[in-house]
């Protein structure tokens, strides 16, 4: 029978996994695999440590399946697991709903000004010019989601979750993918089209993974077309923003604002240029690092693997 | 042909007040009514002082309907307008919106700690304990909205408003209002169940009008049945809530937070307690404050008041 190595670094229900013809065994990712499991044919991953998923590729000789509870295989690729010789799937889909939470929750966080309020709470005092009547959708602001055009840049599953409720709140939804059409009721343009796209964006969301191809994709150039009121909110992966460009058009106020949850370097440095910049919410990287009902994903890949089917979310 | 004076203090259109037999007069709400317009028949007032309303209460000897913009009457009916000589109607439903928008934005301020991330923020330092992987729904915290138990209390149009959106980031929502049943899908209980629903409420959400009736409603002994981590959103009217038995609540940790838009005394004074309780979200009564497309109620209302017939919002 294949053993089935599970993490306790999140509180799996083994019960979910039961019935196929598999051992279950539970193992502590804050430790080197045991002697005794590295006869183990399937490894799922959760926070591993780069230096513990390492020594996993070189030890578990027998694998041939590694699920990753993460959304995107960059660590798993990075600890040496070689897709030609073994399969590996990652966490894509488990991470939708709560990432898609945070980032409508960063988008109401930069139109709604909470941030700047808990500047003047700190000192407290009350911040009068945030509250009383207020210009209704004044030109030249981002001050609610309401007839906001908002870009959603990056059009998966992620998208796909947060863009009905976007919708909902009353937001002119566009989308831009590699390739054109209309997903989910949602109009997609191709990256080629930003320049056209960008002069008339309120919001702009950047949901792209990280890769060679995606390597600061809002450079300065599509900065500049943005107008001075828009904001950018990244949920996405860091290295597709290039920081220097956007920390000088916070700076320079060409642009709004923006939120991020993600950076190139991570934990962010400290004393960093972005803390201090105007209108900027730092996040530490909190959108997702809940993954969702992964007992369904993982009891779907089992019995594909054991009988020998596709998986799902091989990469 | 009667006249209508309209403010200047926010941008109104006035061609699509336009083909009623009206004289239809602009009017600087910082100033008191120009002698010649004091033979107005209808006002329409929106961040009036309440020396100028009063004034205008006393001078506009021939008015026979006042059209407020605001949601509610208390500005109107403590300028002296007798609402048994002529008509007041309010701006119900101009804010529905804009406050369901500002109350999700405090849930998931809330939920994802953005006001705490800042804090870190302002000393340059990353909010780690905040990011990285985080358990899921964890017994005992309010985290995310996904399978929450929100309790909105005051049950009308901008209840009606946020609750799909509640609806559709995964929450489970119930009412609170003076009559029981199901509205708009979501069911409704009386005062009395709040003992029963209180315990097991992860987030309530106020939205009560300001009057004797609801003063104090949330005191220390309902704060008591909440359990230890839920949140409570204010975005009704201050007086609503025992601001003292509140700060104590929170003080000692028997409840989870307080996000409040609104507060007993406004500007709440500097330096008051709840601008350092743990947990606490100021803001300064900016839910609304924006009337959206106010001609279409001024101009219904115009309708039905020249053809003598019954008027929308009238108190």
């Amino acid at each position: 029978m294949p053993k089935l190595l599970y993490p306790t670094s999140l509180t799996l229900d083994p019960k979910l996994l039961e019935g196929y013809s598999v051992d279950l065994v539970p193992y502590n990712v804050k430790e080197t695999i045991p002697e005794e499991h590295t006869d183990a044919e399937i490894l799922v991953a959760w926070t591993n440590s780069a230096a513990n998923l390492k020594d996993a590729a070189s030890r578990l000789t027998k694998l041939r399946w590694i699920q990753s509870l993460a959304a995107g295989p960059n660590d798993v690729l990075g600890a040496g697991f070689d897709p030609s010789k073994i399969t590996i799937t990652t966490g894509s889909g488990l991470h939708d709903h709560t990432v898609a939470e945070h980032t409508l929750g960063l988008l109401l966080n930069a139109a709604r000004r909470f941030y700047e309020m808990r500047d003047s709470q700190l000192q407290g005092k009350w911040p009068g010019h945030l509250g009383g009547p207020q210009p209704d959708r004044p030109a030249g602001k981002f001050t609610t989601l309401q007839d906001a055009n908002v870009v959603v840049w990056g059009f998966g599953n992620i998208a796909k979750c947060l863009t009905p409720w976007l919708t909902a709140l009353g937001a002119n939804v566009k989308g831009v993918a590699r390739s054109k059409g209309v997903r989910n009721g949602i109009e997609i343009y191709a990256e080629d089209d930003l320049k056209d796209i960008l002069p008339t964006t309120d919001a702009l969301v950047m949901i792209l993974p990280g890769s060679d191809a995606t390597k600061h994709a809002l450079n300065a150039e599509r900065l500049k077309l943005l107008p001075n009121h828009a904001w950018i909110v990244n949920v996405g992966r860091g290295t597709s923003v290039d920081e220097d460009a956007l920390a000088d058009a916070l700076e320079q106020g060409t642009i709004g604002g923006a939120a991020l949850d993600v950076f190139e370097t991570e934990p962010y440095p400290e004393g960093g240029r972005l803390y201090k910049t105007p209108n900027t919410i730092v996040s530490p990287h909190a959108a997702g690092g809940r993954p969702q009902n992964p007992e369904d994903l993982i009891a779907w890949n089992l019995r594909k693997f054991l009988a020998g089917q596709e998986l799902k979310n091989v990469i």
